[in-house]
């Protein structure tokens, strides 16, 4: 393959994931009232990576990390966002998100669609420190959100907090201190009456 | 200090900079109407930055690239967005970024307050490859985002080729192969008519 074709492909990509842009999730923004997007929320969660990489309990390659985190929401072009507790949208997620990534990575060059596309499944896989400590990312960010947003998303959709304390529940699998720290989160946002206590709570 | 507080420190700085979300660009989306935010093309061109890496001239450090694409922008929370073509409002840029960038990175703990800094005055200095390199993202992506919304900034403020041109200068000393790259991309939007040929242009 000639160089330019190379380089082409590689733009087409980047301009095709442009459309992570567009794609909203339920978090809202702190300054602005407005949900946020997964660009958005991608950046967020990159720096937020390397910022707090001193609570990661096992050893990881902080670039891979970050380069994970930075495609990690790629397949939301074509899957959407599934809400976090939307249990029927959650059942063919993972078939959706396949294709998706399929798709995308398939415009890169070929080696580079298979680096990437193995990037994305080790993401969703979680079987590396490196994924998992992402993952710490992806779940603590929106709470952070939601904290400073007084509930935003978490109002309106009602959700309660053993609902969050579930889904925080993988954080402790790569960073115990920033488990705890969101454990200690979740209680004062059920104090201050930003999030509805659960039955199955932990904190009752 | 004791743990919790400098975590606390680290969030309040995570808050803070929530607001690069809604700090405005001159650049249009591709896939919608509307202009992008700091933190959508902060995340665009952190990984447009792993992407390219291949066409780097000189040997870098990703990672330290990648983390200083991520905080490049920061400074425009307080001083806001200066337009690439904008004479008057660069007069006095670098001190209000300057000062930003101190507001910023004072609500890290001290020793993050120091490195963050140091990693964005490299950015602003060029004096090392990394530097260099995170200023071709920089500059290749609004390029990227005005050819694919046919010259949605660039014919909305009259730019003329040469004003690209000079603004793309600086690539050649990180990636030469990008710097022709983005010649042929402002040759071909001068023949399709969404970009102002210019008198001074090189291309003429
Ligand atoms: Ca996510």
């Amino acid at each position: 393959m000639d160089k330019l074709e190379r380089l082409q492909q590689q733009m087409s990509f980047l301009v095709e994931i442009d459309k992570l842009k567009t794609i909203l999730r339920q978090s809202y923004v702190v300054h602005e009232h407005r949900r946020e997007n997964d660009a958005e929320h991608t950046w967020h969660i990159a720096l937020m990576a390397a910022l707090l990489s001193e609570y990661a309990d096992e050893e990881l390659d902080l670039l891979r990390t970050v380069r994970m985190l930075l495609v990690h929401d790629l397949v939301e072009i074509d899957a959407g966002d599934t809400f976090a507790y939307d249990v029927t949208g959650h059942q063919d997620k993972l078939e959706r998100e396949e294709k998706a990534a399929k798709r995308l990575f398939s415009i890169l060059p070929e080696d580079q669609q298979k680096e990437y596309y193995e990037l994305w499944k080790e993401y969703e896989d979680r079987q590396t420190p490196e994924a998992r400590y992402a993952l710490v990312m992806d779940r603590l960010q929106p709470m952070l959100q939601n904290v400073y947003t007084k509930g935003a998303s978490w109002r309106k959709h009602g959700v309660t907090a053993d609902q969050v304390i579930h889904r925080a529940s993988v954080m402790k699998d790569a960073s115990v201190q920033l488990h705890d720290f969101a454990l200690r989160l979740i209680e004062n946002a059920v104090k201050e009456g930003i999030l509805l206590p659960g039955t199955e709570s932990e904190l009752t």
